[in-house]
């Protein structure tokens, strides 16, 4: 039923409907002339437009209903655009209407037609057919131009959720019987957040999964897909994600509806720290792939780190992230400049399953970590030397984002980067800096990773870009702690909440690291983004000033005393927790119970 | 320096590199006349071919120089071709030559290129610049039409490895003092692999990766992500993923390169059975995403599945598989249609992390599995029926493939797929049948479930479809049991094997089941597939009824000795094996010990 315009002759109506499948929104037009079938006489849950994969989000077209324009002339239904290239027009058609005309109608609404889409086009079949085959005009059509993958996947929103109760790292030194300075300035660390009995790496998850929801108002049923990344096993099969679909399959604002949404795809994905960037990875492609079906995807990187007593113990730390994916996102992935190295060492495991404790040789850890930076930032940077025919330095991105165990490592990295950026021969080196560092231009292999001469130098000419490069990603991975999965996007909300508002067109570096070993270095390319989405809003969602200082400082032996419960607790069954909740804010989910089948029952603070 | 064609006004040097950038293969030609510049003239190494992201699988031009043809014309370069719908062409380019001529060159080779790729253009600059300034003629250019997505992604390739021991069901039965028939008629299987105290998911993964590269010929270094699907822990930190890398950092096959190919994506992705389906999932989404680098995508499945004693020990079963994945595959994603349903159960799950034994309520599991797939199959076939604009039935494809837990639980699935197309009133269903389904058409929610009555008649008027669409995936599930990741694959490996000959052209239905819980149900059309990824190859390489001779057979007493041991070695160390190969194929990898740390050492039977 549907005809076709002359620069697509294949085009017939099984086809319309297989060829609309990439379509990322829909506008009607109406024509510039007066309508015999007004608005009102156009069904639009006609099945022909039924059919097409518009999703709620994007559904203008079975939620409104086009009102005309004043001048009774060109109508857009709250259109919605993915992406400058990503084009959809609908345009007036019958069989007076050139295509010309069309495409004349949908350049005025500064839609760009230029050549490399195609056009599916199709009448619809709605309308009367009576007053059709009389001949009579006005018929509406559709076009929708294939656009292949939408464009600037990346972050729309982010949320961070962190247990209430904190240790500092200076009264822990104290207790622990260490030298002064050896955890803040030693490790560079504040504070160290911590989770008490009541709350655990599912409660964390539903707490800012809800939180991102509600705040950003949006529908369970948006979600398309849910990604968990983390290394806090509380079941070996089970999966974080399937805890968290509690939300989606029952309406939480309110109302409680018996089928929910189950259509959301994803599982855990485990590797040490590196889980929740897999789960972005995921995330990311899964929009970018042809089995996207236009709704956006969720990831959620969930962890509560904690170490047998000794010398790692201060590198504990706990928090969840919560981050909406999608299209013409402020947060856009620099998708072909990624550096990747994936090796077999044992730096950091959990091999003791009945321990929630790992094994950590921290001194191998600290040498991989670094070796595997300087790997990811020499595939990054002739990644994009490929792409962009010109050399990377660090002086071409505005942030460097690094996983942080701890602060110090931190330090280390961006100095390491710094030299690597020397070594290469780039023109961020100073030429006073690379005076400094020439002594050290042979050492080769381990040498460079244990020289303590190179380690200080290198961080002291590289101080200056340290501050305005690093420091700003720093405050919650210095407050918190390690968070593991969360570790990277913590210090990345770091950077939004202190940098939001000149953020618009700088770049970010991320590189992520998980023992055992995985790491990715990665980039963003940051746009203004479109409200609820935009830079402000996401920070002021973030509301990391308050939620920093909402937080309860726990002497030292009140923290021991609670990680020794929690030893007992770990992988057990039949015990109830306290059950206090007055620490928590409302709306925070916590543990009540866990039963003689190792059940775990979870109870919300009323909000 | 390069120069544009006159439909790319764009075009511009940076602009070029960044175009090409979704290239999927290169090739060259001359202009059809004595060429001044010989193809030796052409430099290859050429910075602005090398600039293009070419890989090495796909790399004619940095491997081999042109050979003009004997007529002096045309000449291409050993070009590879993802799909019918990723085009990329050279043609001649000089000012003399219009676009026209360029085209009509590219179109003699057969390369469709219709409108719908834009194009991207550029002169080569490594040709002597005096000769071209002065005029003369015959100086290559590139031409690289972009593509979007690459088609028709899916499995290119499939192995499967599992253990050469084995217990028969019906020995089983006897020892356990299971009435007869017990777990062959009652559970529908027949043998069960096992892995001794030499094998776990970590050498069967090497084993079966080792393979799949090794037979189909494919360099580590071809591999661009590596997923890996499990529920079987061995480590809660460490993914499967990182002890495969030991395959890529070195070089297999004889040859021990310091640096292998540690750019490889990817982690574990977990949730009981259906890990694995996410694994494929992840690695398909990669190859139709922007941060594809045209590279292969491998996926490995692998699970030990033991019980503890009692009504479920039968149920067990063990096997590793690896999947190859890329475009143009003879296992092709039909990636619209998907129906997914995620939900919070506890129907299975492993939450004694000191033990290897799940928590099973087996009546449950049963119920949400059948749920789980009423709920897929319904979305699925709103989804077919949305994009195709017909209804769905089972006569729409030629196999269904269940995750097999045990043989019985796939007879009643189809019977209920069955069920649900009656409910549909769908043709599919004969009127015979639907007289003797009518008396359950109320039962409403889990009485339907739960109803004897219905399960017996409903696999009875489904017996022939079963026989003929289930039956040929039956094969390996029903000898080497439930292989939780592996199991679903398995099956479908078992269509291939039976069915390889008449797979072209037609359509395969899978329904993969995690508890916890996680489903989708999602479809393959089926390709003839070129070398080595033909059917017929694919068929010949899981050599499946040699490797199910091979086996061993072991008394029951001795398997379930060897799950004592295994019980005392879960999660412990300090220990060595007893090293025994005896039954193992050359090219095997098998344990050796676990150190005082927690760290494995694998060796590899001599091949």
């Amino acid at each position: 039923m549907n005809t076709c315009q002359p620069w697509d002759p294949q085009c017939y109506d099984r086809k319309l409907a297989l060829r609309l499948e990439s379509v990322r929104a829909l506008f009607i037009l109406h024509p510039p002339y007066p309508d015999p079938y007004a608005p009102s006489d156009f069904d639009l849950t006609d099945n022909s437009i039924a059919r097409l994969p518009i999703v709620p989000v994007l559904d203008p077209v079975r939620t409104a209903r086009p009102s005309p324009s004043a001048t009774g002339g060109t109508t857009v239904i709250n259109a919605k655009f993915y992406g400058r290239n990503d084009r959809l027009g609908a345009a007036p058609w019958s069989t007076n209407f050139a295509a010309a005309s069309s495409l004349r109608h949908i350049r005025q609404l500064g839609i760009d037609v230029s050549s490399g889409s195609r056009i599916a086009s199709g009448r619809r079949t709605s309308i009367d057919r009576k007053k059709q085959r009389s001949g009579e005009r006005g018929v509406c059509a559709l076009f929708g131009m294939e656009s292949g993958r939408p464009k600037d996947v990346g972050i729309l929103a982010i949320d961070i959720y962190f247990p209430p109760s904190c240790v500092q790292q200076e009264a822990l030194e104290a207790h622990d019987g260490a030298s002064k300075g050896k955890y803040t300035i030693g490790l560079g660390q504040d504070c160290m957040a911590f989770c008490t009995e009541v709350e655990d790496v599912i409660s964390m998850s539903l707490t800012v999964v809800t939180s991102l929801l509600k705040k950003y108002q949006i529908d369970p049923k948006q979600i398309g897909r849910l990604e968990v990344g983390s290394e806090t096993v509380i079941d070996k099969s089970k999966s974080i994600k399937t805890w968290i679909m509690q939300i989606f399959e029952v309406h939480l604002f309110g109302k409680l509806v018996e089928y929910g949404n189950t259509d959301v795809e994803g599982v855990d994905s485990t590797n040490a720290c590196y889980g929740g960037t897999a789960a972005l990875f995921n995330c990311v492609n899964w929009v970018e792939s042809s089995s996207w079906d236009g709704r956006y995807g969720l990831v959620v990187c969930t962890d509560s780190a904690v170490y047998a007593e000794g010398p790692a113990r201060p590198t504990g730390g706990a928090a969840a992230i919560a981050m909406l994916i999608g299209p013409n996102a402020p947060f856009a992935f620099e998708s072909k400049y990624r550096g990747t190295h994936m090796s077999h060492v044992y730096d950091f495991y959990k091999p003791n399953l009945a321990s929630e404790y790992p094994v950590v040789d921290g001194k191998l850890s600290q040498t991989c970590y670094l070796m595997a930076l300087d790997a990811c930032y020499n595939l990054y940077c002739s990644k994009f030397e490929k792409f962009e025919g010109k050399q990377f330095s660090i002086s071409d991105s505005d942030y460097f984002v690094f996983h942080s165990p701890y602060n110090k490592l931190v330090q280390k990295s961006f100095a390491r980067l710094y030299f690597n950026d020397f070594l290469r021969n780039t023109s961020a080196v100073e030429k006073d800096a690379k005076e400094k560092l020439e002594p050290f231009s042979n050492l080769i292999g381990d040498e460079s990773y244990q020289s303590r001469d190179l380690e200080k130098v290198s961080q002291q000419v590289a101080k200056t870009l340290y501050d305005a490069k690093v420091q700003p990603s720093t405050l919650l991975p210095k407050q918190l702690g390690n968070m593991y999965t969360a570790s990277l996007y913590a210090a990345f909300a770091s950077v939004i909440h202190n940098k939001h508002k000149t953020l618009v067109g700088q770049r970010i570096v991320m590189f992520s690291y998980g023992s055992g070993l995985t790491s990715t270095m990665f980039s963003f390319k940051l746009q203004e983004g479109q409200h609820p989405f935009s830079l402000p809003n996401i920070a002021s969602i973030l509301n990391v000033s308050e939620k920093l200082e909402r937080r309860h400082v726990v002497p030292p032996e009140k923290f021991v005393e609670t990680l020794k419960l929690m030893e007992h607790r770990y992988g057990a069954k039949d015990f109830e927790t306290s059950r206090d909740t007055s620490l928590l804010t409302p709306g925070t989910f916590y543990l009540m119970k866990v039963d003689s089948m190792y059940r775990r029952h979870y109870a919300r603070k009323d909000a």
